[in-house]
């Protein structure tokens, strides 16, 4: 079976879904179980940590679904720490997904208060899957520093531009080299980009906003789910190359020719 | 149930597949079977038509494909329309996917001698499913000689290019307007290329070489049909439009804030 | 002397440039002597053949500028044809830079027509200069039929979108091998775009809308004229390959060598 | 007159060249005449700060051109810092382009690094120019600590991929404001890059390999300064903007009209 791992913990489903954006909790209930998720993320700040029944965790199946704290709304890099801590004494996890996003227009995040926060958290005991942009060199930091997974966008968040830059995808994918999981996370925007990423070589991918804001959310989340699933087919089964030139023919003389391989340029 | 229709016949599978480039015809067998394909090309020229029990056909079952001659190895209009009454004084079919290829070195299609013949077979009574450019006059002019189909190419047949020109194939999309379906023939090398031309409005796909030759043509055959149906459901599930910048975020002053409804930018 | 040659007359500006669009006349004027260009086109339908000297010939200086008459405005094979012998028979020119364009929406050429006329005006004894797509079939037709130099888009008319398939353009010079010269038109938005144009092997470039609707269309002239000439110098001297990986370094020992010869990767 | 200013000095050429990788020390003589460049990048660790007159400055007109030491080579924040201050005592200069860069492989410069060398030797006193990625927070955080250029990259070092993201830059610019003066730094392999990067609106660019390693390097260098000045007219003269569709066409009724204003879609 196609399994895959963080921090000892294995899952089948490659697509993590976050929670934000829905036009109504039921939708997005709807859509997280048309997604097929194991793991879903959830704003800390979002989260009645006092008392949580009349909440979006009353919407979120906790013997279902694999819950992940994230630190959305966080400009800093204490911020982020100080939410994950929150809600770690809370009893929500020791996992958080980690952003530091400065700043609320571009939403792009951090690379250098998050190397910093990942170190913090890190060394407190967290499993961190840091949220970061395609850059090569922060990617090895955050390795370095011990994060459990590695979480490149393909694009900004929620801009669905999906992944203009597959080649720093890639060389991301093999700079980590199966150490820890590369998880696609942002810009996706249909399900081409969610199987582009699998393709890559992505152990998995994070869309959200594309699921959300679709016309039809519960139908994408299912549509987002067969793009992982084909992705993940297609990485495992090796594709042909991309050529300049076509493919070299095997042109024969006659028109009608009896005959039972298959050696033509096409058919 | 999402079916489409080509000349009065309708078809649920939105994956055609092709029989050339297989490591063996029962791997193509097996592959046919993986793609959930309801049509099958193979070039007239590979067909043994005095004597089937041994060739190609052997291998298709034709209870259970519709089968869909086509003129690959035609260098010229009267080539392909000479091969077209063939197959059909032959009784393979009066429906042809039409290919008028000079030059086996590139593979591309002559737009000139296409629109000739296709006006030529329609006029004959053939239902004429025409490979062409992605070129947007031959596609009015493939319309207006009364063509079943418009199947504009990815990219050149064989290079796994994908669609590096999705602009050019959406606007064919919008010109040919649901009179007739438009299926994205040649070029596709992955499920993110099949997966983008259904989400660009296409009707389906042609997929040959990407199957034939990966390292698993079967699973790849499944990988396609994933690919085909996320993109479909995609284009069916409104997607989110492609933005410049983040999608606008609604900052909120509590870190930990006690909430129900989801406002944040992401979560 | 680095020149160039159509049909034994030759050039030594490689920047062709068009009249139309412009604010006023006198800017034309002055955006044509700007840009540095020989050879100016003109649309056959704005030549008032009776009297030339109220028009737009008037802005022209024809000691200076050979002119080039187009049919901008034919939307068929026939009304192309006509327009052409309309020119050579008042005395403009015995040579027309082709267009037919079906559409005044998308204005793209139609290629099946285009051949078509280019067939007619050759065998009449016109120099013929085809504006196309970049169709590589279409390319090797009209160079068949006898044309004077192929003329492909870098995009639509008027969109400023540039080359975004400089990959098909490079395979059309590639297939008429200096033949006839290759003439980018149509889509340049920039000297960027002009200046890849000719490190792809472009023989000219022509540039209309970019210049005569830029903000300071004089200016631009000379923008254009530069880039051309940045390109074709770069062609001349032999690019550096673009690779994947960073290029092999070589690293030293010392932090402050004492060395004379160059062999760090970068400095 | 054209001008631009670093920290209090002002320049007129837009166009910055390294020394690394020429063939000879001759040609990189006559190259960097060629270029108009006047600011001229030398790796510290090449000069012989002790015996200068039989080392690569030799090479260098110092009257003539702006000198500025780089650190590359340097893997740290530590080392990078400690070259720069080499440099400024063996008075050499109190500028530095700063590049920090721990992987001979790849070449990318390492964002957090930067950051951290440029906030210490700001505080010291030296002009700090950062090559550093298109990271727009990277961008911010360097220009917070009082960087007196932003010096993103096209694409690694050394690949001449160009400029395959202008839309990041573009936000870069945008987010500089004019503060300070961005220089694309990286990646420029021909002059129609180096126009696309003025064009965005970069005050000027830095070119190292795509001259030193062109088959020509001396007419390479020529070509450069042309495509600079291209882009920088271009950028000053506005250039049209880029449309999906054509412009829209003012069709005419006659063939052969007569008239004098210019109103056509195309001329």
């Amino acid at each position: 079976m196609d399994q895959w791992t963080i921090a000892g913990r294995t899952f089948t489903s490659r697509l993590m879904v976050g929670t934000g954006k829905y036009p109504s909790l039921t939708v997005m209930r709807d859509a997280l179980a048309a997604s097929g998720a194991e793991i879903v993320t959830v704003a800390v700040r979002r989260v009645n940590l006092d008392a949580r029944e009349e909440s979006l965790l009353a919407y979120i199946d906790l013997d279902k679904y694999f819950l992940l704290p994230n630190t959305a709304g966080c400009h800093t890099a204490e911020e982020a720490v100080r939410t994950a801590r929150l809600a770690r004494a809370a009893g929500l996890s020791n996992w958080v997904k980690l952003e530091v996003i400065p700043d609320d227009g571009t939403l792009l995040p951090d690379p250098v208060a998050t190397v910093e926060a990942a170190e913090i958290l890190v060394n407190e005991g967290f499993v961190v899957l840091p949220y970061t942009t395609d850059d090569h060199t922060v990617a090895r930091r955050l390795l370095d520093v011990g994060c459990a997974t590695i979480m490149p966008f393909g694009s900004a968040i929620g801009t669905g531009q999906g992944l203009p830059n597959p080649e720093r995808l890639r060389r991301i994918i093999e700079l980590v080299d199966g150490r820890v999981p590369v998880v696609i996370d942002a810009g996706i925007g249909a399900p081409s980009d969610a199987s582009l990423a699998m393709e890559l070589g992505a152990d998995a991918v994070l869309v959200n906003t594309a699921i959300a804001k679709a016309t039809d959310p519960v139908q994408m989340a299912q549509a987002m789910a067969l793009g992982v699933q084909a992705g993940r087919f297609s990485y495992l089964s090796g594709r042909i190359p991309r050529t300049e030139v076509a493919s070299p023919s095997s042109p024969e003389a006659g028109l009608i020719a009896k005959e039972s391989a298959p050696t033509t340029a096409r058919a």
